[in-house]
């Protein structure tokens, strides 16, 4: 079932970071292929010809679009390892919810902290922070989002602490003094081997956010 | 199975829409609550505390929210008449990135037609029928985007021909001169009883926009 699978990726997208943790949670070997966004490949803009952008996962020639749809696409096509989306129609509709919350929100507000500044910053702070306890009122005192084990919710959200020191940074806060348990909860994903490798250095993505600054501009 | 099942809703919702299609697809008998989006009822900001948005499909008491998610909980809960997101994994990947697609671009340039003048009018009718494109060439030669049965795409898209009028109206084009093939495929949709019931009339729809562009101020 394994075939050939590819994922066209870019370093510190916390999208692409969902589908690697996917996958090493599920221990399926893959090919990493690094995107030079500024000079995209021809296969990248063959595969994903609509919105040319990663993560694609390419499996036997075929690609996967939408790092959400990947991470469903792995857990059902190698659903016997780690299952990550619950088999209960409910709780499916649950995780969805919060994923697309997640989708929805943090990106968003996340790229407001370090591209603006005074009110609007502000603002955006308050409004992540808001986001990040309501997902902790959703985690409530389980381990993972996903009850006992890693699950969809946290696959899609863990990404996001690659950048924490970044928006902290930029936006002169602390998320761990406003939203503890979110962090615990980081540190006991981060035990984990699947989402540890798969989640680059925190002053790494905060260099890398202090040269797109000066790209755009931004003092 | 199908227990105790409200769709707290308001007529022009495409989002809506989508359940309805969803229901009727599979013949399941539910209560239609309207609300006023003006002065939301307790029962709407209680089962939707996080968004405060219409549709809630409440199934025994709990909600399911956000209209893809409540789409894919009708389909999983109520599989076997009418299955609507296919059953091979790919497959549904391919169905799950239209609907984000359309998620992510129809309902939002529509309202940029309705809303905007001039340039910026002319850019969203012109992306608008860009994205149609797309959808049709994805049709292709099927009879409906599910092949030969309504599927998952058909009833994500299909409610915003409810709205096509509209915009059509406000932006002085018409879609049909555009994008025949997806004004045919409309047509072949708007035969299933499913799909004719759960859409609204489009001149009404059209008089409600023209109620809230002035509402909004907008000549």
């Amino acid at each position: 079932m394994a075939g050939e699978l590819v994922l066209l990726d870019f370093w510190p997208s916390p999208f692409g970071m969902r589908s690697r943790i996917a996958l090493a949670e599920k221990g399926i070997p893959y090919e990493y292929r690094e995107e030079d966004l500024r000079n995209k490949s021809d296969l990248l803009l063959q595969m994903n010809p609509v919105h040319k952008k990663i993560p694609v996962l390419i499996h036997n020639g075929k690609p996967v679009c939408e790092s959400v749809i990947q991470v469903q696409y792995i857990d059902e096509v190698w659903h016997d390892k780690a299952p990550l989306i619950p088999s209960d129609p409910y709780q499916r509709a649950v995780a969805r919810f919060w994923v697309d919350f997640i989708d929805k929100k943090i990106y968003e507000l996340g790229s407001k902290i370090w591209k603006t500044k005074g009110e609007e910053q502000a603002n955006a702070k308050k409004e992540f922070i808001e986001c990040l306890k309501l997902l902790e009122g959703e985690l409530g005192d389980k381990t993972y989002f996903g009850g006992e084990s890693l699950g969809y919710v946290d696959v899609a959200l863990v990404p996001f602490y690659s950048w924490f020191y970044a928006y902290e940074k930029c936006g002169d806060f602390s998320i761990e003094a406003e939203c503890p348990k979110m962090i615990a909860w980081v540190k006991r994903c981060m035990q984990k081997e699947s989402v540890a490798k798969s989640l680059p250095d925190q002053e790494k993505v905060y260099e890398f956010i202090l040269q797109l600054k000066k790209v755009f501009g931004i003092e």
